[in-house]
């Protein structure tokens, strides 16, 4: 007998079985949805490029978990680990035929190495949308707006966004003396809420001396009103500036929507990552807060750098599907669904599997799914399977399908409601 | 001055700009919708699996074209190829889980390092849609008829689904006493449409001898009707058998529902490979017979043998997608489309940020995708991005965007429609 091979998968890779997918495909069909009603347009850039492009000017971390290898005509190549560097090669590449400001979002899988102790997945699904080539705060607003009603619009209910704005806290460094030391201080802090108040105290102190530690613990832990608070840390960063000019018009914006109870101003919020220069923010449900935020980014200088002279700012967010997907599965707001059918037709007789179809066809033609049982088993087992699949209904037909009355069984109350008219079974289905 | 890195992406692989990649989405969108009616579920695999499990026991040309590398971990991995490898695995490996019939759809990504000179990508979406786990010709027929409707559906119009039944032919070459050499002669009977029939008639005479080419060209060139042919080549199979019979029930079941035009038994029709076993198919559209065929597939006996020692039966087919959006282009039935944007909301005053954004949220609630732009440029500068992005009009709000009368710029005629309330031009726009 031949050998088998064992049927398994890489470790932290998984498969989606229909359940999963259906719920996956159904809530990126909403994001979708939500975006294309602001004007943001979707692209997509090849899974393997040059390991150049990727690594750019080479990373540690990111060196180290890229799946790199050489192909078969010697090229140096790498999977995407990110959607951010794509983008950036993509804009430089494509930037005469863009029409500026450019609103893209793009939704595909990513790679990373990464150990799967930690309960990462070494393949997952990233969700980015952004608007470059606008330094407009309207275009900052934009992107807090499109996150809280996404997130809405797909049932994750209300949001908490914290914000802040790279700018202020830069300008307290710099009257601080501590330029030099800005990308250890902005690490520190962005770790504040792992490490606790007392570790970044001595962390700080340690890295700047002077008690300037309780300068910039005072301006990260500013609290009150949105205005209350920006009026705390502009004084703090040595008063009114570009950077909070632009933080209260954004705010008059979010009080003319009537909208200004989704944001909150925490000087705490910083974003780890290097390349932010204005707003960074981050989002909470308000329904689960501790599962951390769902939807953070921040506003960029120039985003393709590396590949062109021409700077390109923008503004962009990253979605965190698996961990919204979680979310709402707790929430009771996932669809739990394992098909799309609503019923099936019961086979009775296997010479007419034409005309099952045909009365099929008629169903989906009112756009109700509709799958048909090709053998003509019992009519339990027929029960049972439909409801393995998820359908709720089994419709029986009699003996000539298009003519005959038909009875449709609901298979969770095992009731069965019988002559029915195809109208009056399809008003049934359609509800 | 810092060096750039030339953006560039590797031969045979290629961006999606908005246009494309809107186009796509749009196909593959209207693609789902039609399987989910028929009671197909999505399902989705690792792009990275075990060399092992993709290459099975090991192929010529299938491991000269796979993108193969050793991982940090050591292991010997590859991306896949196509979609029916990691299905049979998934089966294999989920077969408890999965309620049979299964009917699972998989649309996505695969990767070959295939020559592109012959004008081929290295980085390509399959469209793969199976059921398993079901003997019944009611199943053939369901593949068959949802390829028709499918096709239909997404604005392809009219196809000729070419058919024939592999074990007929099967049973032609048992009587010729010519089984030994049956993968030959189904390898030379595939390329007859590009061979030719005088090369096809004497590398058949040169592997089978005897003037057996003689009456295997006879059998593969019957032609008449469906009913005509069938007859024809099943007395040249040795007489009436369970596939001349399984033929003609599958055949009532296309006359009870008024789709028997768009079937042709066609002999010469065999699919190269070899693990169908039962009914093969290839389709064409009336409009572009021209560009081969677009969606093809087949019977088979064992989809997971590799993995499994329980047979599992399936019927398959495969949709290409690439060739569907040329042809759809070719017929002028693609969408051209290279935003989801009806209407661009003009900036008059930058300070009026929050107020457009109200007012372009009002549009969208009804359904109208509506985007605003952010700086208070001329307003001809303006229509002119409007158009690049394709919109097809602008909409310059009144000084209290949310009370004043709106004026809408239709931008193809470059005409005004002035003093109109939200609901008039949100009439206009929903037309």
């Amino acid at each position: 007998m031949a050998n088998i091979i064992e049927p398994r998968i890489l470790k932290g890779f998984r498969d989606f079985l229909p359940g999963a997918e259906i719920e996956r495909r159904s809530l990126v069909e909403r994001i979708e949805a939500s975006f294309r009603l602001y004007g943001f347009v979707p692209i997509d850039t090849p899974a393997l490029e040059y390991a150049e492009i990727l690594l750019g000017k080479g990373g540690g971390e990111t060196e180290k978990q890229i799946y790199r290898f050489i192909d078969h005509g010697g090229r140096d190549v790498a999977l995407r680990f990110d959607l951010t560097v794509p983008f950036a090669r993509f804009v430089a590449e494509h930037r005469e035929t863009l029409p500026l400001p450019f609103k893209r979002y793009h939704i595909a899988k990513v790679w990373r190495g990464e150990n799967t102790q930690r309960g990462r997945y070494r393949e997952f699904t990233q969700c980015d949308f952004d608007i470059v080539g606008s330094e407009s705060p309207a275009v900052d607003f934009e992107i807090l707006l499109v996150m809280r009603n996404t997130l809405k619009a797909i049932g994750a209910g209300d949001v908490t966004i914290r914000m802040n704005h790279r700018g202020l806290f830069n300008r307290l460094i710099t009257r601080l003396n501590l330029r030099d030391k800005a990308a250890d201080i902005l690490r520190t802090v962005d770790k504040l809420a792992k490490a606790g108040r007392d570790a970044t105290a001595v962390s700080l102190e340690e890295l700047t001396g002077g008690g300037k530690a309780a300068e910039i613990l005072r301006f990260i832990e500013a609290r009150g009103s949105f205005e209350e608070t920006l009026d705390t840390i502009a004084e703090a960063a040595g008063g009114e500036g570009p950077e909070s000019e632009r933080l209260r018009l954004i705010r008059s914006f979010m009080l003319d929507m009537g909208i200004a109870d989704s944001f909150v101003l925490d000087p705490s919020i910083t974003r780890g990552l290097d390349y932010y220069t204005g707003i960074v923010f981050e989002t909470f449900l308000t329904a689960m807060p501790e599962i951390g935020s769902v939807c953070s980014g921040g506003r960029y200088d120039d985003l393709a750098g590396l590949y062109s002279r021409e700077k390109l700012t923008g503004v962009g967010s990253s979605l965190g599907l698996d961990r919204l997907i979680a979310a709402l599965e707790s929430l009771g707001k996932a669809g739990g669904r394992s098909t799309y059918v609503k019923a099936a037709i019961a086979c009775v007789d296997e010479a007419a599997g034409g005309a099952y179809q045909a009365l099929a066809d008629r169903f989906r033609e009112r756009g109700i799914p509709c799958e048909v049982f090709p053998e003509a088993k019992k009519l339990t087992q027929q029960f049972i399977l439909a409801e393995k699949k998820g359908a709720h209904w089994v419709i029986v037909p009699g003996e000539k399908p298009s003519e005959s009355p038909l009875t449709l069984r609901e298979l969770k109350t095992r009731r069965d409601r019988t002559d029915l008219s195809f109208e009056e079974a399809a008003a049934i289905l359609s509800r």
